[in-house]
């Protein structure tokens, strides 16, 4: 893959995570933000592939973007017949499926992509066609996850009131979709309208990508974010400053169990301890009802390095044990409320989240 | 201040805060841990001072310690009478009172030395005795200190059993005091006397005292420790992994109120609402009867750089707003148990503290 990129300055363009330029697939390395702005040139899904693992993409939604468009890398430049096109199709998403675990719009995006090419080879069309309609097929994915999330921002601001402080970990914004972002859509749609919205952001060791990207996004769209580091929340919602949480998520089990960043099981029983609402932004294809319970969501742990060496020095002994789960589950009975594109919707969660799909 | 100091390697030495040398305090910079062990010579108050400032000395034992044979070194080198020397006592502990705000060890300390100071004075003694007796109770404080953290570890030791897993954050060890530790006291006791128990480490941002500090030494006493970040601390709670938490402490109110590192206050309020007992451990000398409740501790903020580029990179936006406070609050219906060298309390704390003082 390459380490090179184009490198963009801040002030040439509105961030955003991955584009279709074409040719090829741009994708904002995010493991390098606040610093360094690169787009790096994807052009093969084993590029998507080392991408989504080394967390140069991460956010479910663009995650599953960048899969539907490795998919399409996969079989523009050969030249076969459709039967043999839809078998790579399917070669190919099986192997992007193995880039994460935990993120279901992955598999989401996937199965998605596969449907289509299923439905356009028994259709008949010629491979060049076939080809298009899969590149159209990931645009759109991309498209309607921006519509999505603004519909998500609007819903979710109905339920903060100006003035409020709004606690939020990890990375659910513009930079984890196509635009927006789930969790940080409505503090967008709020500076659009005015609503004044004091926000903190978690740092969410050991990627940081609080620190890194949340209040990198927010401050550059002028909203008012304050940093702190994770074990502060507790001392924040203690003084009064927060009278709501809200985090995307990567998967929604059927129960209303929600898997998402690690530590942010921490922050629902720490706001569930002080009387503050806990709120989780996702669309639809982030919930799966095949997925009965939160123990049932496969829990990715990531190397020790991200703890023992993660801020350009060793900051931990070597050979120190260390425990590192990507994720956590928060029981449904933490969550105050999901809010999707179609809506907010509260416990029961087995029947209110079937509800959306009807 | 020297930057150079004295290096040595692991293997020279059993690692220890400071010692007195006979000619000045060695003072292990504990801000480059784990990465090198070097002891710095320190000479003067003002030495001493902006070690304190600059946590290459911290925890609250260590830091009375240091601020003790400070006093000393503000005086050793004068040609003056007993009352001149009274005077620079007072003058020195004064100054080296304004180091750091929270932690009550260091006032206790100086108080002791300027008491020590009278009533030298006020026997007549000639300067030679009078700074002699100084170094002494410089040297005093320190031994007594070890004592205490091994009579604290013994009580300590008896509300775990074999097998149990203990949650600790920031570094309440042999690093923070004169040897043992307060709260990691019984983790060195159990492994003298073949008592199973597995510790796990929160990393403790912003300074990463538990990764750095807490990790290292109980890893070079053989200890079973493993490192998590501190918004692992519920995921690991909610595993059944932790039976039970144990913290040093700055200062303790008469009320029972603590003030630790921040982060205690989210693992106290984690620990309460997974039914984990949760236990401070302390010398007396933490314990500030005249300071009636948490409230009214003042809380040290510190620099945003500690959050924004604290390891060797940025690794958060320029300009972005921060929220740095050293310490929080745990209000004593979160505290179990505070474990003294005298014994272990319970609440109601009013009570039970005062009575360790009869």
């Amino acid at each position: 893959m390459s380490h090179t990129g184009i490198e963009v300055t801040n002030e040439q363009v509105a961030l955003q995570s991955l584009r279709w330029n074409g040719h090829q697939l741009d994708l904002l390395d995010q493991r390098l933000l606040p610093e360094e702005i690169v787009y790096l040139p994807l052009e093969t899904p084993v590029e998507v592939w080392e991408a989504i693992r080394h967390l140069k993409v991460r956010g479910a939604p663009a995650i599953g973007i960048a899969a539907a468009y490795g998919v399409f890398l996969g079989i523009r430049g050969l030249d076969a017949r459709v039967d043999e096109l839809l078998a790579e199709v399917q070669k190919q998403a099986d192997y992007l499926a193995t880039s994460r675990p935990t993120a279901v719009n992955l598999f989401w995006a996937l199965d998605r992509m596969r449907a289509r090419a299923e439905a356009l080879a028994s259709a008949g069309v010629n491979a060049a066609d076939f080809k298009q309609a899969l590149l159209d097929e990931a645009k759109n994915i991309q498209a309607e996850d921006e519509e999505t999330n603004r519909l998500i921002g609007e819903h979710a601001l109905t339920l903060f009131a100006d003035g409020f402080g709004v606690l939020t970990h990890c990375n659910a914004g513009g930079l984890a979709t196509a635009k927006y972002g789930t969790a940080l859509a409505p503090f967008y749609l709020a500076k659009e309208k005015g609503v004044n919205i004091k926000v903190f952001a978690d740092e969410t060791r050991p990627v940081l990508q609080g620190a890194r990207l949340t209040a990198f996004e927010l401050q550059q769209a002028g909203v008012d974010v304050t940093l702190i580091c994770d074990n502060m929340a507790g001392a924040v919602m203690s003084k009064g400053w927060i009278q709501a949480v809200i985090v995307g998520t990567d998967r929604v089990a059927a129960n209303g169990d929600v898997a998402n960043k690690i530590g942010t099981y921490s922050v629902a029983v720490l706001a569930k301890a002080h009387g503050i609402p806990f709120y989780v932004a996702c669309p639809l294809s982030t919930i799966d009802l095949n997925t009965p319970t939160g123990s049932d969501i496969p829990i990715e742990e990531r190397h020790e390095d991200e703890i023992t060496q993660g801020f350009g020095k060793r900051t931990a002994p070597q050979g120190v044990k260390v425990y590192n789960p990507a994720f956590d589950v928060t029981p449904n009975e933490y969550v105050t409320a999901i809010i999707t594109e179609k809506g907010i919707v509260r416990a029961p969660y087995n029947e209110s989240l079937r509800s959306l799909f009807e």
